[in-house]
């Protein structure tokens, strides 16, 4: 049955929800006096529609039908949900949740964005309390799946449930609270790193950038996978969060931040951090969490890679440093060495070992490297030509494990036009045969899409390498089919 | 030229310094009078060997060698840089640092790991304060990129400019903070957020782990790519800092944290973080922070789905309760779509399409569905036996784009004895032929890593859809091999 969301307030979170709902299959009304809500909201929706689908690996809902309502009574009258994310000043808010209780159904879950005001703020005054929690969600709200739910003492448990069911169909995480306080859970903590930003500024300790780099080159990159808590459990090793707590318990009273109000560090207070965190992560051995925070951390790090940011962009100019370092000549008389690497932990499967894909991937990165070597490099990609892979033949002959050192040569069994065949080998460090990969390219003209003439140096470097090699065996394996008989 | 690192103290602070240097090739002398010490930085190394080199896609330095020092003396005498880790006391350190500079060299670069001294109270008292200085590393050291560098006002400038040359060649971050402060930048943000966490577990409000799911649900994700003032400038929109700073400002005077010692929000204030942020991020408009935020995101949601952990295991509950919502009854009478996807942003390479190792990544997802239709799934793997790929033919026939909706179908050419052959059909939601995938894979024994027979079950169910399949046209391509005529 198809379901209906209202959203009031199409700014930057409304939007987020809008696209968020209409993603997921939802209808969406919308209400916004703003006479550029319509291109804020169709800016927003264009960015979730190019991210959000694609975080699946399955077939996400058919997109639901966006409505842009002329009042609030029209834009809840049928929604199941209704989401306020106007200004924040509670006057407006209480108006606001008035107008929409006014026209809603009175099982409609009425969700608030607010950062700050606790649920007995917004309830003030309603004609049905029950139905107004606290759904503080986070930006982009298409994406980042958290969503801070609180109901206070006045708000109804069906309305908590109902309001839990549906933001975990949405894929969200909702987080409920079950006391209700300023700016709920999350926005403290960013309240109190801004507000400590704020002082490092002001004094001339630290520009934003540098403040920037300090949290994602650093614990930036440990939260995105575990909090602060199970973090500390980790670092205090082998005796855990209380040998923590002892070690870093007297920094309390030092200046360490301008947060210098401070709970007592009771012995109760140990006991209950510690008595949580078993309960929280008490099923792993610090061991095991240990290589779980690493593997996360190599593969985010390594996702960061392909994006060539932050860390990434770190771990890639570590990486060319490296390859400026190797000898420049090449011997082109054998198969050429294009790729060396250890194998990432991020790359073993269910079956404990490297996944076929990355197989490909690796043969990838070699005919990256023999395409920079015959001159078809960035600068030349940058002018508009390319080669595209149009087949390839794989062989898994051996396992490869996470960490192993390999290296790949590859072999150049023509090239002469527009087509280039290349048959790259996979080694083992120790010299065995991982893999092959036998491929055809062809190159391509970046603006047609179409097959095209190599510029000149590019076809003299190619058809110099693939002369030379032409004196080499032709490598067991070439032109078999797969299921052709050994 | 071989370079030697002294690690005084051996921690997981210490170990992971030494796991990081011996990986990029340095000599280790280490001296810890735990008689654990090995123990316990072996277990770093181990940790460090199977997850720091594969952070690389280039060979990295071949592994230094490791010596346990009996003293401060040998552990430093021929060290170019001395780093220590020992425990957050101020007199130990001085006392640490004594014995270090009785025996050092002149020109070694001394670090110090500490959280929060200040390096002129480290250098008090020291023979030669020009050698000290901070070097503040983030657990997992081995991992983390960050480096907090300070100097004060009397290390050498000598020393700075090595220490980050040096820092830059290990892979690492070094962020050199000018003006001295108690705790230098990064542990003032966490102490701070420690100290409000404090405060919501003492106060009932939240516990370890729903405070650990508000961070890495929410905007720890955020903050491995961007920080807080990247992260804010793209949620001002359009109107950017300046905007984002008049909207929120005013909650400074609010109890959103318990750090309600702010500086006053002057507008001279106001215009240097503008300026600052405009120099940080003023080469990207507001649209491309947008867009490389969320592909960042994507990448590492992604990434944290392979790890099944975090926000990633959320991701997996959300698309195996849309496979639940699907119907049971599969036509085994017709090739079977055994994915539907929309293509993720982070699949495209530098051609601004797919990358063709994310078609076999399709094309494994799509084996994975067909050998859990026959009943290879989690349990039958998790009994012992599983298909391992042998030998797989791709063709790539027209470009794929992201956002692309796509679905794959699944043929089986043939199903008997050990041996299971697959073709697999990429299509676009439009219908048109993306690329075909023709596989062998073979039935493997997970304990002997050998080729063994399927399970009754397995071997009944995949035998039923070949006989079925075995009436369907062999699909136009079967047993092609690269560069064969067309």
């Amino acid at each position: 049955m198809k379901k209906t969301a209202a959203i009031i307030g199409g700014g930057v979170i409304g939007g987020g929800w809008a696209a968020r709902f209409l993603l997921n299959g939802w209808d969406v009304n919308i209400s916004d006096p703003d006479p550029e809500a319509k291109r804020k909201i169709s800016e927003v929706l264009a960015n979730a529609r190019r991210s959000l689908p694609g975080l699946s690996d399955v077939e996400t809902p058919a997109e639901g039908k966006l409505v842009f309502a002329e009042t609030i009574a029209e834009a809840v009258h049928n929604a199941d949900w209704v989401q306020e994310s106007v200004p924040e000043r509670l006057d407006i808010k209480h108006t606001i949740l008035a107008e929409i209780q006014a026209h809603c159904r009175a099982n409609a879950v009425i969700g608030s964005s607010t950062s700050g005001f606790k649920p007995s703020e917004l309830q003030q005054g309603a004609s049905d309390p029950r139905q107004i929690i606290v759904c503080h969600p986070f930006n982009p709200v298409y994406l980042l799946p958290l969503v801070e739910v609180v109901g206070g003492e006045n708000a109804a448990l069906e309305t908590i449930e109902n309001a839990t069911g549906i933001l975990d169909s949405l894929g969200m995480k909702p987080l409920v609270i079950k006391k209700e306080i300023d700016a709920h859970i999350a926005d403290r903590f960013l309240e109190a790193v801004w507000r400590e930003g704020l002082w490092l500024i002001n004094d001339g300790i630290a520009t934003t950038q540098e403040i920037d780099d300090a949290i994602r080159f650093g614990f930036g990159i440990r939260w995105a996978q575990m909090g602060l808590f199970e973090t500390y459990r980790v670092a205090g090793g082998e005796a855990g969060m209380e040998h923590f707590i002892a070690q870093f318990g007297p920094c309390l009273s030092w200046p360490w931040t301008k947060l210098m109000d401070v709970p007592e560090l009771t012995d109760e207070l140990v006991k209950k951090i510690a008595s949580q965190s078993d309960a929280q992560s008490g099923r792993h051995s610090i061991r095991e969490l240990e290589r779980i925070r690493d593997d996360n951390l190599v593969a985010m790090m390594r996702a960061l890679k392909g994006q060539n940011w932050g860390a990434g962009a770190l771990l890639n100019k570590y990486d060319s440093e490296i390859k400026a370092a190797e000898p420049a000549e090449i011997d082109n008389a054998k198969p050429i060495q294009t790729v060396a690497r250890s194998i990432p932990v991020d790359w073993v499967d269910y079956n404990g070992h490297m996944n076929e894909s990355r197989y490909l991937q690796n043969f990838c990165d070699a005919t990256d490297r023999f395409m920079e070597i015959i001159g078809c490099d960035a600068d030349y990609i940058a002018n508009g030509g390319s080669y595209f892979t149009a087949e390839t033949h794989i062989r898994h002959l051996s396992e490869t494990h996470s960490a192993a050192r390999t290296y790949t040569t590859t072999q150049c069994l023509s090239g002469e036009g527009k087509k280039m065949h290349l048959f790259h080998r996979m080694f083992h460090a120790d010299g065995s045969l991982l893999a092959t990969g036998e491929h055809m390219l062809i190159h391509v003209d970046l603006a047609t899409r179409k097959a095209s003439s190599p510029g000149t140096v590019v076809a003299r470097k190619l058809e110099k390498i693939a002369t030379l090699h032409a004196f080499l065996p032709t490598p067991e394996g070439t032109g078999r089919a797969v299921e052709q008989g050994r």
